[in-house]
């Protein structure tokens, strides 16, 4: 067991002794026996579940070797990390044939099914097939990465801030160095490259990755197959969910050619079996002090919950008035009504005294050797990040909601403020305005997706009262910004006013740089503007407090490993980890819940509700039912720590083939965030045979379940 | 026009300076002109409508006259009044036969009918229909109230607080003549007693009320008809809503014979008519100080509209567990969303610069006046009620969110507080436990209505992490009311231990008085006493706050008299008012909006949703289609001021006939809290003819149509 997860041991003992978790682990049960007698695959079976999203450079090979007898070679690593595939979009995925197809989520999908969709076609809710190459349709906006190089570049880093710098000042020089590193790789490789900050501030790593910017769309299955159970089912297990859609990447107009592609399992996950999973987490708070978790659960969570539930009603309201609405409001309701399902679980843990008291005790021990041992560097560093915290807190950022929910302010605020950074060199300029991100922002930027001016006009108008709402209807900015009028109507009016909706606009400003965009009189920029001194001056204490808290952190973890002489995985950064464990049911209030379910589960689950509202499958799969092997399993759980962004992560086995495709966590993995539970906390996935089966017997997509894996 | 509405009148004509309304007011329509042509009823026309929701024993006597040739009599008013009837539950109605039958709203009958509702027959969705008086189902706690007498007690209760009295003295004094003026009466008459307090605490009347609390359903439609349209069409015109309920009030087990019931009209609601509504408005803030309105704006409304919007996403969550618990979670969630709409409106009006512009030069310029005529008693009454606004928003009851959500905690509570405040003499008891409330709050208290654990499960869990999220999870009383457990076990032990649910234990608890209580080891008593010192040292601080605010806006009123020389209408207190205004359409986006709709029109409406959600009407009404005069009215709107609580009220004709039944306002409305509009605000109201037509030919109910008026 690894450092990092000895204070977390105490943990999951408290949630045991608390019976929360069952003592004993379910050892098999009626579905395994019956998928045992239909299918002749075995495998080895191991005693332990593990914790981590470890970096591929630094894998814990001890632990995989002595518990799983399992040691991946250089050739294994470098295979599966150039098979993985990261959507900018928020998820992850993997290439699966040599032919450029690569396997994610319906819900990763979602962003761009919504977008393809028209008032005529709507591929979220009815799927899509193309039975050809040349029907494959083309993304408005998706880039994908695949990650290539990976180099340490902490000591450059360090060295360029040092100990005399003011928070301004160290802050101002990481981020110029990290420019200059990340410049130098673009200009060497031409490669997308990133610096990334590790452990929060104790390393950092340049992260090279090949972008794909022509990706089309293959096949997706229909929302009622994907998301089947709806908002209920979400985070609830068992599932049977066919969350699984299929691209495909292209360069210069053909597929492209692709050597590391993950092969097919024959059979797929088997019951404790060792898996895999590589995919790009996207954040976890797992090493926050007890002061940031306060705040996180006293502040942030109740505040975000807030607002989703206030998107949530919004969207439901819109979706109201007519289909079309409906049609429109679809994909960003399942992601808001996602997000607060999600938050309300990882509130409800944070909100156990019993959880946080536990956190304590670890962190006074570590504090107490950290004095003990005269530590000088790291004893002030929980004060430093309470104090950074709360001068960001006293400033809270009240501007947030205006981008959170109106596309054309986002649009705005972004061309405003990187034609102000481009005044500046590179270096000096905010993070993502930097010369070497330049072409993934514009791909955003200019992206021609459609805008539907009247869910904009609800949602901007919400905004703006939202933004009253936060800051007092005599607030100085708030009169500004509404301008005498009330929030719908002056929402109506900045809607009407603007011609950002047409690409050419955008481009145009973003051209002209910022004579022309202060020139504009297109009032969203004019909004912007408007705005624009605040998010500067609340940017700029945001930035400083991050430094503080990168040192803190940095030496933090310094001490932790000076007193407990092991390395560890870092929090997560939307970036390639490597996360393992075994295929596991587990006990739920006496209940014996099984590691998987299967085909024929899901029109049972269908029958057990009466087909109605979320829970009635699509008409293929009724069609289509004679034709099924009812037996195949559908999903499956592990043990795996996962969080989202590893949303279509392939799950895989030793001998690197595709055996799943992660696509939710049940509910009491919702603590991920800050705590990972092997007890009774699950990933959920796809179960690869589930995917092929269905692919050709439902779908009728025979040609496309041969391509997988070859 | 009466004096309050000056400063009104310059708000509405700011309204319509900018386009929120039309210059011009329809004249007629297709819809009317095939009115006209099928009925032969006429109705003289006149031109104005008007603002106020007037005291019967001071309605605008002479303003009727002029504009309406109207001069209703003593006769005329004690007929109404008598006719008119008060539900407890929160909504108004009227006699409608001389068998003790009562009309109401659907939705105010919606708490009753899913009390009466059971898994096998939900009433609230399917409707019900008595063919017997022995069918008739009684109501668990229903109490209706007929106001039998009015009296002014102004005096008596000015006299008992003197100049020289401390806020804490005086706001003690107050209650203490207010609860003896009660028990006099009470022991003189034998009626319930209330002493209301008027103009903000300019004027004190003492209002007595028969009381009936055995009370049977007779007839309610399915919500499908109630409610067609649901929570889309909700606050929106034009409406198709049988919104309608019949009740049937006993005494010793018979029908109560009435003397003073409301004939039915023949034609019903004609365009262009007066139309007269008597009602028991809940709540208007028309007279509010600007510092007020603020508040409300900044603090009251978004908060409540975050509890609203946290309230809306629980129920549907659990309602999304299955059948059954969508039945149970159904009336709440309706009521939440149509408070959460309400409210959004209200806040959208405050929201406009504009508006608060306006009301600010209107107060400015009282001020002024007060000032110029050196009116001593008023100059500082503004500042004093900023002042006691800031002392109680200083310590915002934070303990508000237990009680409205939880049933169980509303129990304990009332328990509690009452077993404590029965050790005082009645007139020095928090106003609610005096004791000639005494037997219409053991009504309530002693209530057999289902509870439903699962369904307080999660309330009282969101209960408890609301209440940990507004005082953050370190605050002593969190601490102590968690107890060292999550929310969600804390609410199930809780659930798990108590025994509420019992009326005999409630009944015991109540009957051994404090001592009873101290010694209970029931885990929602001990609870609820943990927080009780919190409650008492609130409550304290809000009526004291409250004392202040009753002075000034008296000394307010006063100087307006003093200055304007006319008379008013007091803010609503959820006490019985007459108003009045004519039927008439308006005009909106350009398009004319017809003053009425027809039983046809909702046959219509429901193609044009294609029969899809809330827009299926039941089964019934398609079985009786051709049955049905699909040309008859079913909605109508009238330029009458109206507020929530006027819900079930009788529109009433110059002759003392009933037209029809408030249930609800246009979108344009709703800013009627604090501003009445004539321009495009309407009231909406079930046409008298729609009840009897489909009482006949959809529900098969010919005797109560025939009873209906007799």
């Amino acid at each position: 067991m690894h450092s990092f997860s000895q204070g977390l041991r105490r943990l999951f003992k408290f949630f045991r002794n608390r019976g929360l978790a069952p003592g004993k682990t379910p050892q098999g049960n009626r579905l395994s026996q019956l998928l045992a007698s239909s299918l002749i695959c075995t495998v080895a079976i191991s005693a332990f579940a593990d914790e981590g999203m470890w970096l591929f450079e630094d894998l814990p090979l001890e632990h995989l070797k002595q518990k799983y007898e399992f040691q991946p070679t250089a050739a294994w690593k470098e295979h599966v990390m150039l098979s993985s595939v990261r959507f900018n979009s928020g998820g992850s995925a993997s290439f699966v044939s040599s032919r450029g197809l690569v396997l994610t989520n319906h819900h990763v999908a979602a962003d761009t099914l919504q977008k393809l969709s028209t008032p005529k076609n709507n591929y979220l809710e009815d799927g899509f097939l193309a039975s050809s190459h040349a029907e494959e349709l083309k993304s408005p906006d998706l880039e994908l990465n695949q990650l290539v190089s990976i180099s340490d570049v902490t000591d450059r880093v360090n060295k360029a801030v040092s100990a005399s710098h003011s928070s301004d000042e160290a802050y101002r020089a990481r981020r110029a160095v990290m420019a200059q590193i990340e410049k130098e790789a673009l200009d060497e490789s031409g490669l997308r490259s990133d610096v990334v900050t590790l452990f929060g501030g104790a390393k950092y790593h340049l992260y090279r990755y090949k972008k794909y910017t022509d990706v089309r769309l293959v096949w997706a299955p229909e929302s009622r197959a994907a998301f089947f159970g709806g908002d209920a089912d979400n985070f609830e297990y068992p599932r049977y969910n066919l969350d699984v859609a299929l691209f495909r990447v292209y360069e210069n107009g053909i597929p492209v050619p692709v050597e590391h592609f993950l092969k097919m399992s024959e059979c797929g996950a088997q019951e404790e079996e060792l898996v895999l999973v590589s995919g790009n987490p996207g954040r976890t708070r797992r090493s926050y002090t007890i002061a940031a978790l306060k705040q996180l659960r006293d502040r942030r969570l109740p505040r975000a919950l807030d607002l989703f539930r206030r998107r949530e009603v919004l969207l439901q309201q819109f979706g109201l008035e007519g289909a079309e609405q409906r049609r429109r409001a679809q994909k960003e309701l399942f992601s808001v009504q996602n997000r607060r399902k999600a938050y309300t679980g990882m509130l409800a843990g944070l909100s156990d005294p019993g959880l946080i008291a536990a956190k304590q005790t670890a962190e006074k021990s570590l504090r107490a050797e950290v004095q003990g041992r005269e530590l000088h560097y790291a004893i002030d560093a929980w004060d430093k990040i309470a104090g950074a915290q709360a001068r960001v807190s006293l400033q809270e950022n009240r501007l947030a909601s205006l981008s959170h929910l109106s596309r054309y302010y986002r649009l705005a605020e972004k061309i405003v403020l990187m034609t102000g950074e481009d005044e500046k060199p590179s270096d000096e300029r905010l993070r993502e305005f930097r010369s070497s991100a330049r072409k993934s922002l514009e791909h955003d930027l200019f992206s021609p997706a459609p805008i539907y001016d009247d869910l904009e006009q609800a949602k901007l108008a919400d905004a703006l009262a939202y933004f009253a709402q936060l800051r007092g209807g005599d607030d100085p900015l708030v009169t500004s910004v509404l301008a005498g009028l009330s929030p719908v109507e002056r929402a109506a009016r900045l809607i009407q006013g603007t011609r950002l909706k047409e690409v050419a606009q955008r481009r145009q400003l973003a051209a002209g740089g910022s004579e022309a965009v202060a020139r504009s009189s297109d009032p969203m920029i004019r909004l912007v503007r408007l705005i624009e001194p605040e998010y500067r001056r609340n940017r700029q204490v945001a930035e400083e407090a991050a430094e503080v808290k990168r040192q803190a952190y940095g030496h933090i973890l310094t001490a932790k490993v000076a007193i407990e002489g092991t390395s560890d995985y870092p929090d997560a950064t939307f970036t390639l980890r490597l996360a393992f464990g075994v295929v596991r049911g587990y006990v739920e209030n006496r209940q014996v819940i099984p590691p998987w379910t299967t085909l024929g589960g899901a029109y049972d689950h269908q029958e057990r509700h009466g087909g109605k509202d979320a829970w009635r499958l699509p008409v293929g799969w009724h069609q289509h039912r004679k034709d099924v092997d009812l037996a195949v399993p559908l999903n499956f759980i592990c043990t795996v720590d996962i969080v989202g962004g590893n949303s279509g992560s392939p799950v895989i086995n030793r001998a690197g083939e595709l055996v799943g495709v992660i696509f939710d966590g049940n509910i009491q993995s919702l603590t991920a965030d800050y705590l990972y539970s092997e007890k009774v906390s699950r990933a959920v996935a796809v179960h690869s045979t589930g995917i092929r089966e269905s692919l050709r017997n439902i779908y009728g997509a025979g040609d496309l379940a041969d391509e997988l894996g070859q």
